[in-house]
């Protein structure tokens, strides 16, 4: 395991960034951040454990939705300051009810909503 | 173009995080930065430009490789600090050779290669 995190580069904040696809759609649902301790939980449990950069801590991904990430491989890039993610995603990975983070698309110059909602975020949040 | 610009979270180094992943395959090819001028020519262009860190200077994809990234759909995430292009990626993304940057996996706790040659960097690169 030592080898194994000394190969990844954490930047200046102790971080790394983290892309998060779906095994069978392929989808990409999110970017995240993981710290080592982050990293190590992932491994060891195979459920994805990320840093959250707004509130300062260690987090479960799903801890409060119940939208947790099985993790199905981790691969780290060639210069090792990003790492990739496979993940069967229980419900939708992004807070706001949609399957994926990246629910707008470019059309000619403005961003267009064209995401799956899969939950009622509202809901989920008691916001 | 300014209110798409204006939804796009530059960090205190006035770059965005980006997501490549292969049009077709779905594969995630590489991790890159742009700045606000790399999004604003990949838009107009429809060809990948990024921010090199370490060279401190826009980058056309593929300018030395010939390996160019057409862009075929641009997204950004809900809160604005990371967007993912789908692209047709000419010959491979990574200036290792690897189709994708994305080359090693995890396998019991180390880094394995399991990724595919697609070029010769070292003649590429005239290394």
């Amino acid at each position: 395991m030592d080898a194994l995190l000394e190969a990844v580069k954490f930047n200046e904040k102790g971080l790394v960034g983290v892309i998060i696809q779906d095994y069978e759609s392929k989808q990409v649902l999110m970017m995240a951040w993981m710290n080592r301790q982050a990293l190590e939980l992932t491994i060891s449990e195979k459920r994805a454990w990320y840093f959250s950069r707004s509130r300062n801590k260690l987090w479960l991904k799903g801890e409060t939705s119940g939208n947790i990430q099985k993790v199905r491989s981790i691969r780290l890039d060639c210069d090792g300051d990003a790492i990739l993610l496979e993940v069967d995603q229980i419900g939708g990975a992004c807070h706001t009810g949609y399957r994926s983070c990246f629910y707008r698309i470019e059309e000619s110059g403005a961003w267009k909503e064209d995401g799956e909602k899969v939950f009622d975020a509202d809901a989920v949040y008691k916001k």
